[in-house]
């Protein structure tokens, strides 16, 4: 299968979530990483680049576009992985230039911002993703498939939430250079809670019940002393069919991690997801007993689609089997060749077979003690 | 970071987990798959090569240890993902080669075998590696840290199991590929149950404790009428320090989709992993209250060593953006430039704007219904 | 302990709340049913009365409260236990009498007829409970001394709700005599869900957080056709402090057994709770981990108050074990000796001896099998 | 009803199962107690026996068993919960004289003595039964017809566990009288964790399933030096039907409260249930999904037949409602007419009709904000 030749735009040494763009990119093969601009600070943009190989590296992202867009090699697509004020004019650079976008969310700083891009994507045919990353979970397809399919029936009540607690204090005012930037409103924007999180809390509601609400009653607030953003948000929602909604999002939720919860009751059956356990979904018909759904036993088309590892195995098990192969990989670049603390290595695999042949040995004796020393 | 030049043998179309060996060694972007012999039917390894973009394909895993290891840019490391009877001699092949080994679980079919390649691994000073992928979980790492910490104390208990039931009817005698040399002794040995999943619930268990049991009690059982193999066992287990075990696992507990399960117990505390929710580790000391450790909270070293993705995002949380990545890659081919039905795209991320507007504008209006159409 | 003399007006056959009532006056020895005007249908109330062996019987409750208010052995306090709409005439009539009285919630049917039935309350010098039965939970009372204490710090949010599925169908239209009342404005009053559910949540919050709103803003929603209450409702809250909260309750919310549930956020720390799982507190510190509190590991005398059974023995143990005493008393009324088939008998005895004895010679032949048959 | 009259002996101040029996014979109203040698210490039994209103008190339970037969309105059945090293002398008295047992676990303290418990109970035509508490539960009742339904199929596996930690130290030197007689094979018999909680778990399985094992192989250990008796057993098990099982039972499991855990796999499905949790037991097909059975859903004859209250309402919930009736009556006995900390009042229900009538007029007001204070 050809890979789609892939640029990225931000993403240097210290940023989190260019890293994850990476990774994310490389999983399933489908991609090439081949430019980019990943500093606006040229050195730092250069230091990046060759920390992890990258064959063509720019200081700026514009000058990046129109070489790439120029070159029969160049970019079929570009990740924007920059704080939130940068992806309008990063976007439309790129757009201008013919290339599609796969771009971090939230899309802008404003709608019109956001409807510009829309408007100039369509005007292009490019594609233009935004990485509402939770939307990839198999069952998250599945619940979508399952709303669809109607087995909830009619759609009365949502219920959506995104909790944290990591803005509690005000860590912006310390070295948090990710707090440094969600809570300044010339980067984040007007929306801080709202934006960062708020939105991803929506879009889920969205995407699983395929209903927008029309109207909404809403208030934000801030709750550290400080902060020029809000920092907690709640909203009562209406929607064209007649149901409602309640949105909550919080990252002064103490206790809470990351705590993405997504409940839909129907005239028929509810249903219940919480990102921090992706690999359930519950399932209660009206009346009747819950169900414990997990990709691995639902077998649905939609679910299938976003698997890539045998039933029982959490989403998660791709990163613990990636984690034997690095610890490999460093003892070979290191030449430990009885392996380091961490790799499990042959030894290991002759402790089990020694386990084996101890286990039948005081079988074929019924079960008499047998040493294995 | 220079990557690890890599081969496989096995993996060809229609296998499982070679797949899943090259998703690992792609995450971390530590190795490069340069050459392969995927099946040992020329034409299907032909073909899966093309299908995966394989530089060099080879018919015979001899030929290809040979060929490899007279080449200057030659595989540094193979990948061995056959069934367990060609374990053995694959790897003695490759280690004769002088190249390192990442072999799959279990090493081999007999303890002799086994013994031989620890032995010649040993000689040649190569890196061989078991992948026991369970072990590559950061709480299973941080779990580990604990005891060796002594935050349990001495430890007194271990109990272990690993349970499935995709085994509880006879499907080997189906058209299930997987069931069919999994109970043929002469694929998987003379182990069924006990070499497939029991040596996995073994190493778990020494993987966190640091203790190897010095004796034990067992029994193998078949459940299912005319399999050849077990498909249950169970094990007491005694240790050098006088601590006491019990191992059990079985492919016939009806229900069980993949229930890896240890729990330790020492003076002080004890500990419980379910790889089915690995992204929680339980912690209680004696008479104390339970603490759900997860990865992003414990800040352990260990954990850190084999995270990815920031706190409160599950492990599972890059297959789900991948899957992201992915939809847009196949929007991008087959220009599908508006998305299809499972991409977030900027029409989403403007959604998700107009929400940010609608109650930035509500919560102005003293919480005042507004449209959001 | 000398107990207290009580009556009970409703709770006659068919009743549900009533029996309820009883037991719990009963559980801790605390009270003597004296006397009862269990049905406004005279014969009702005397073959209900007979049926639980009631002393004195009544057929109106104003006759009840002035014969008990004139006998030196009257009772002393009256458990109200009718539909919502007579709570008010019912305690007026006792609180006159001198009596005091015990009354399920609702209080009434409108914020004037409670105002009214707490002056005179006063003026009498009378003890009035609401039986908000879930502020009975040991966890309830341990949670709202963590509050009290500080553990949390200052409360910034309140997320509380209660989610039933059993009105998602129009019930009442059928033989259902619970949803036939509850569902009546002239028996329930204006406010359905609200009255019946809401409240409860509303004062569960209250008395954990020991915070009462100051400002709401709400919607009352009727989703089933042709219903005269609501059935679902949701709300913002405003509390003095700067507090904001969220409460919503409903019916309809499919899959919803009795998910009554609390959040408390505060500058510390978290708290939840969920009225389904009594059995366990969840308290996790900003950017901590969460510990799993039970009754018998906190050791708080709050929760000690309210404890009856030691640690580990869940809320719902006296019941299970009454079902066993119950079951004994009914196969000593019937004289089946031998026991039936739920009794655990002194055959039962016997085998777990067996099972001793064979365990400890098993055990003496280390670890050899033994019959026990 | 006719109630029927109940003697104990042991329970006297001080003691914890004998008010635990009390409130268990009181909960349902099918017992009297009349009579009691509470104490074999005659200032303690007389004490004891005033502070809770007993009409007839003994010093002695062969003088108990004598006079009481000789009277008309004596006592027709006799609670024993005493140490285990009494249990057969004074069950053995009171068949004598014709009166039905209801006695703690285990039954005695050998087997012999059981044995002759059995015959003597067998040859009086008496109930004698044995109060193995956790076969009380709605949801056990309810597995356990679900295994003679067919459900399960046929059982291949049981998996049985009790795990505690309290004595994980040797409390039993210190001021623990629980531990003291618990841990003296004086008192307890020469089986310690093994006849504490060994036989719950040994009676459960067979409760559940209908199966008892014939053969077992086990080790008893035990690992707080000094101490007298074994607090951990393991034990595997073979059934006559070709089942297999494993038995753990410790009280040094460092962290576990009161871990008693069935697991039952059969050809069809398996079944899963926790004491600590138990408002739920699990129930998967093979291959299938898992489903969270609660009481109150499952619409079983066997779980109504134990069942007091209704769906959702959790087991433990007449407890938190007991403790509103006894706040109440605490408030009543000492003229704390207003309420005390816990009680909820009359002022708690006009606070709950504030918030409904502060609801209905908002929600009249299209959501507008209101004042409740």
């Amino acid at each position: 299968m050809k890979r789609v030749r892939l640029g990225m735009v931000g993403g240097g040494e210290g940023a989190f979530i260019g890293a994850v763009h990476r990774m994310a990119a490389r999983l399933d093969d489908r991609y090439e990483l081949v430019a980019g601009a990943l500093s606006s600070d040229p050195r730092r943009a250069a230091s990046s680049a060759a920390a992890i190989g990258l064959p063509r590296s720019y200081d700026d992202y514009r000058e990046m576009a129109r070489i790439e867009a120029g070159r029969s090699d160049g970019i079929e697509a570009v990740a924007i992985v920059t704080p939130n004020h940068l992806h309008a004019p990063i976007a439309t650079a790129f757009l201008e230039a013919g290339i599609h976008v796969i771009c971090d969310k939230p899309l802008a700083v404003s709608l019109d911002e956001g409807e510009a891009l829309a408007k100039l994507a369509r005007a292009k045919r490019l594609v233009f993703a935004v990485t509402y990353t939770y939307t990839g979970y198999p069952l998250v397809r599945h619940a979508r498939a399952m709303v669809r399919q109607g087995m909830l029936g009619d759609i009365r009540v949502v219920q959506v939430e995104y909790a944290q607690d990591w803005l509690s204090l005000p860590v912006e005012t310390q070295a948090n250079r990710q707090a440094a930037w969600r809570t300044d409103p010339s980067m984040a924007g007007p929306a801080g809670c709202l934006g960062d999180i708020g939105t991803h809390a929506y879009q889920l509601a969205e995407y699983v019940t395929g209903m927008r609400p029309s109207e909404l009653s809403a208030e934000v607030t801030t709750f550290v002393p400080g902060r020029r953003v809000d920092d907690h948000v709640q909203a009562m929602l209406r929607y064209p069919n007649g149901a409602r909604g309640m949105l909550w999002a919080s990252q002064v939720a103490a206790g809470e991690e990351n705590g993405l919860r997504l409940r839909v009751y129907g005239t028929k059956a509810g249903l219940a997801f919480d990102q921090q356990s992706p690999n359930e979904l519950w399932f209660t018909p009206v009346g009747g007993t819950s169900r414990r759904l997990t990709r691995g036993r639902v077998q649905g088309a939609e679910a299938l689609h976003a698997t890539r590892v045998p039933a029982g195995h959490p989403e998660g098990y791709i990163e613990a089997f990636a984690q034997v192969y690095t610890d490999a990989a460093a003892c070979i670049a290191s030449g430990t060749t009885q392996g380091d603390e961490w790799l499990t290595t042959v030894d290991d695999g002759v402790a089990g077979l020694r386990f084996v042949e101890g286990v039948l040995r005081s079988s074929g004796m019924d079960g008499g003690w047998v040493s294995i020393d």
